[in-house]
């Protein structure tokens, strides 16, 4: 089969993510390790499908040079076009296995790794993942009464946790039309306008992407509440229309291979009343005085310190996380899930790790957020998108 | 708090729901159901929002006269804003339990069923949804020694796979809005044309919607593999443009309170060949006869048969199901995980069931589909989104 895709990694990036995938799992004390979370999927083999309904994996073993792909058998076509890790890697499974409760994929798997030898090694699961439910470990467990299934949430994640200099490019061209996005929707919201309408434009401001290169679909719908919604973030838009007199926030992010480069701005329509006004006021000394202090070395609880302490000399409160650590994303996230600026999180940042500082402000009836997606740097941030800094006031 | 959006549903509608889902647990034996997949979650709360990708639930017990629901706290205005059950039955819980290895939202909710008198009881989780984790579940188990942990995955799905009138409604407003984006789609496909540029348009089409309403986010990312592409459904666009001498299968869904009516259509740039022409006329001829037969009282096994039998007169071949249960989609799907048109599949169908019948067919280099989302009737049957049932052909 012909690959209509080029690969946006080399082989010998795929090998390094796989060699460090490798030590992360000797630390662990795993043989072989069962990756289901569709973004590391894609971080070890380049498997990159709208195939993430059903149940697949990409498994990493020690004994073996490449991962292992096993997918639907309608989408071993899918992986041969898009992974690099050879058609005698992929192996489909019959779609009787699919959405019927008497059978189970991993039962499927079970018997490749028992073929293959691995039926009493030291397996690594992704538990608290999307993709892999309770009945998946359940079966697991029950299909190889001799291996010892551990619980290996987020070992790839962390791996992916830093960048390299292609993924961070990557990253910079998601930014640039998060860019495009981010304007052409802020351009648009007047009282009025059809929320939905705006949803449209960011829709197609992101997927036509940049004059160079085309964008690809966000691990999230956009995030625009308005009004009242503003008082929580993830309220998404139906019949209703823009009005006077209220904030609007808009999350959007621009994808280039899966990296993503979220960005989020607010929008007044009308006048700005004081508290809104001393808020933004707060909210943007809290962004600089962060971004002046990240750089490789500092930890996300510092980050979160100056942060809290910055905003609470204004008198506001935010009681969670305000940043995450970011990257490729399937739905429903674009988020790592593993950095955190918080208070609980003692992780030294090095760099090339980026985050999506996230500092926003939900109040009872509404909101404020202006966030940036950075790159941490040897001396301090780099801010991949170009955004003005600033509360949107169209009076 | 003033909610901004009107219910979708009656109360009665729910009540109706929250009846039959207590019905169903009285049969699995259950006391208490927690439920984690956000389709059946809006479906018997009304809560809807873009909050899935941190724990969250819904909790049914016979022994309370409303649904719990048990969010994130900055969701907790959304869940005020778009749910019915009233702000006493919406509990928020702390940040630090969002991906924190060390503690689980399981053991949050556990802490509030032992305070509500449950911890003892027998409790149905959504063990092979995407949304219960493997660890999910083991942590309610250790947090809960005393209670009977069941799988009682698809309960509530199979409650939603009968409609009612309201939803049939909703589900013909977002096949009007299928219909005006897919038409939008094929038109706008060329040789030369940039596959994101379509992707956008499909965007713009879906979620401005119809002229008399909007439309939402999809579930799914537009599907619209190309040339090679077409021999697997799932692979996604990225640079590459529309080429003379190819196929191209498209598949969208409009959605209206967040109920999805799919179809997919066959667009051919050139003059195809004998190959596909025959293809066609088996898929056509298969589509017929399955239209013909599909009626209340009919098995979906009944129906796969005759798929295959048709096809099979003409020497085609499909190894995968026909079609899937349809209505309210979250991300990753659409499909609501119950019925399949398929040999192992015994349900007798009845009035108001909605399948998409999706005969895709493919082949290693090329493919083909043609599909309809339909709504079972007494007498027949109904194809809820009006496209020609044709091969598009633009030469």
């Amino acid at each position: 089969m012909t690959r209509n895709t080029s690969a946006p990694f080399t082989a010998a990036e795929f090998h390094t993510r796989l060699n460090n995938t490798k030590a992360s799992m000797v630390e662990q004390g795993l043989d072989l390790l069962i990756v289901t979370e569709p973004s590391n999927m894609y971080y070890l083999s380049g498997y990159d499908a709208w195939s993430f309904y059903t149940p697949q994996a990409v498994v990493i073993a020690q004994d073996w040079g490449m991962p292992l792909c096993v997918v639907r058998g309608q989408d071993v076509n899918g992986a041969k076009l898009t992974s690099y890790v050879g058609d005698d890697n992929i192996i489909g499974y019959p779609d009787h296995y699919v959405q019927n409760p008497a059978i189970h994929f991993m039962e499927f798997l079970a018997e490749i790794l028992e073929s293959r030898g691995q039926k009493s090694k030291n397996i690594g699961i992704e538990a608290d993942s999307f993709f892999c439910s309770a009945r998946s470990a359940d079966r697991l467990r029950s299909s190889l009464p001799n291996a010892t299934i551990k619980d290996a949430d987020l070992l790839v994640n962390w791996v992916r946790s830093v960048k390299s200099d292609q993924e961070i490019e990557y990253m910079r061209q998601a930014a640039q039309i998060t860019e495009i996005t981010l304007k052409r929707a802020l351009d648009m919201i007047q009282p009025g306008v059809r929320q939905a309408d705006v949803a449209a434009e960011i829709y197609t401001a992101s997927t036509g992407g940049h004059p160079d290169y085309a964008g690809e679909y966000c691990a999230m719908a956009p995030l625009m509440p308005t009004g009242v919604g503003t008082s929580c973030p993830h309220v998404m838009w139906r019949d209703g229309k823009f009005e006077n007199n209220t904030c609007t926030t808009v999350e959007v992010s621009g994808v280039r291979y899966r990296y993503h480069a979220p960005q989020t701005r607010t929008l007044f329509l009308g006048k700005p009343d004081q508290k809104v006004l001393d808020t933004t006021t707060a909210v943007l000394e809290g962004i600089d005085a962060v971004l002046g202090i990240v750089k490789e070395g500092v930890s996300t609880r510092e980050v979160h310190e100056v942060w809290t302490k910055t905003i609470e000399k204004h008198g506001v409160y935010k009681n969670s996380r305000c940043g995450y650590s970011v990257g490729i994303g399937y739905p429903p996230d674009w988020g790592e899930r593993t950095i955190s600026f918080r208070d609980i999180d003692e992780t030294v940042l090095t760099e090339n790790v980026t985050m999506h500082f996230m500092p926003g402000i939900w109040f009872d009836d509404w909101g404020i957020a202006i966030t940036e997606t950075i790159r941490v740097t040897k001396e301090g941030v780099e801010c991949l998108v170009k955004s003005p800094q600033e509360l949107f006031i169209k009076d």
